[in-house]
């Protein structure tokens, strides 16, 4: 079997359900239509085997992870998601790999009505570049700066569970913890499956004054809001929203998950103090419950009110790619 | 040092050099502007170390060709190239081939006035993914179909220089070739740092039906415009321009580089007959050589007619991936 037969078996479906591609997979190029009056949002995140996801993994669970990944860049601009392209290189040609992989990459996008346009498949070690692109009104687009002393800082929901279900992956003598089995399924579905948020995007672009995807941790996460909009930021560690399972397992000693581990994929932003009564009633109409965790300030750096009272200095933290 | 101090040392300079970049390298996605009454191309191209590239190449050289492939991808639609992502997969955290690869990718994008936007840096086996954005006025995209019984056949410069450099390259016993070490760096640079053809894009937006660019083999791409435009070719073996330092080792029995090599990025379209005397008279005005090397016809596959007069069915061939 040849790149195009491969291309056409596992992946060409999906090229040309959108009206606004023009030129789908088999081409140099593809070609697409951005709306009027918007702009194009680009984003590309790569997944390496034994690194961000392993071996012993589904490929169906692989591939819905690398896209979805990726639309929580789009949720993270408050743009729309539209069309993505496949880098793909495999180490052989694996025909019930390449069936589970595509079949969680094509109902994915589905299930936010995107289109697959293009790509390359390449042999080597097994490596998942997703460029994706989506859009949105200009001048709508929500970005890490524009934060202001003052805003309050928001995330999306519950935190945790997705580092915890890494711990639980990575640490054998965690099999004998208090959860049942359907629990343990829930906890690894956070990290294998988790919900970009774009049921925000209406809001954000309505309301927030600057936003980022947990993908780091959100102390890492913050951070960079921090940085980019040189503020600070000032957060009750009660607010905090953790998964109620970690609960049980939380000792003095534990890492704090919902603070510093990533894979997440909530939403962390911020809404000017003057909009939140709007926001929140906004938030209501749709169904939707955001958390309150903290204000922005202009002194720099991350502090957190602990529940004692005590206030500590939060070192810069995060994911340290190398 | 992690990805963030990494990606401000040797990538971020060059992110914000367009006017239509918005939001360059640091957010969740980068943030362009697509021209008004304009189609958005997009393209992606993978090379793996000791598939794409040899571990000895000067990162340098590895940059330069990953970025070129890519803008040859561009100017086989007839697109204006505009803005790439990088996904980098990189062992370990080597500066010096971080400086020389940024300095070969910071040079190229800069000869085409392009810009970096972002992309994602991983650790793993050393692998490059570009994803290329490039414009073109509505409708103005040269495809792989369109190609009908008449046209003629052309390309854009001399074949198979590169092709045989890559033999030059991994063939030990060729150390004894009949060349002097400036005319061996001339074959090698065809290799290395191709020239896409973006000086051909007014002209083939204005007069061809349809185009490609040789990346898999002459005989490999034409029959893939061929496949895509539901016709046949016929060429004249006579016509094709191969490169003239191949005539010194060109025996009976060696591959004829210039029609089943690949990794050339000239270019080969088709001109419908009607347009052909205005075409040739522009690329007169624009300085520019193109070679006719024979005609579409309805009579599916790929014939070509031999120096001695025999016509001969070409196989269908081309670069095997997997």
């Amino acid at each position: 079997m040849d790149e195009f037969s491969l291309i056409e078996q596992f992946f060409q479906r999906n090229s040309l359900l959108r009206q606004d591609v023009i030129i789908g997979i088999g081409d140099d190029a593809a070609c697409v239509q951005v709306p009027d009056a918007s702009q194009l949002l680009i984003s590309t995140d790569t997944l390496v085997e034994n690194v961000h996801f392993l071996n012993s993994w589904d490929p169906y669970d692989i591939a819905c992870r690398a896209v979805k990944v990726n639309i929580s860049d789009m949720a993270a601009m408050a743009a729309t998601p539209a069309w993505v392209s496949l880098a793909l290189t495999l180490p052989k040609l694996d025909q019930t790999w390449l069936e589970r992989f595509s079949k969680g990459l094509h109902e994915t996008l589905a299930l936010w009505r995107m289109a697959l346009i293009g790509g390359d498949i390449t042999r080597g070690p097994l490596t998942i570049t997703i460029t994706i692109h989506g859009f949105a009104p200009t001048g709508q687009v929500v970005q890490r700066q524009g934060a202001l002393p003052g805003d309050h800082i928001y995330v999306s929901g519950d935190l945790g569970a997705a580092a915890f279900a890494v711990q639980m992956l990575t640490t054998p003598s965690m099999a004998n913890l208090p959860f049942t089995s359907k629990e343990q399924a829930l906890l690894l579905n956070k990290l294998l499956h988790p919900m970009p948020r774009t049921d925000l995007t209406l809001l954000l672009r309505e309301y927030a004054s600057a936003a980022i995807d947990i993908s780091d941790g959100l102390s890492a996460d913050l951070q960079h809001i921090c940085e980019m909009s040189r503020v600070g930021a000032y957060l009750i560690d009660n607010d905090i929203p953790r998964h109620p399972l970690l609960q049980r397992v939380a000792t003095p000693n534990s890492p704090d998950w919902a603070l510093t581990g990533g894979d997440d994929y909530e939403l962390c932003f911020t809404i000017p103090s003057e909009k939140e009564a709007d926001f929140l009633s906004a938030c209501t109409q749709h169904s939707l419950r955001c958390y309150r965790i903290g204000i922005i300030q202009s002194e720099k750096g991350l502090s957190i009110q602990r529940k004692d009272g005590r206030i500590e200095v939060l070192p810069p933290s995060g994911y340290q790619h190398f």
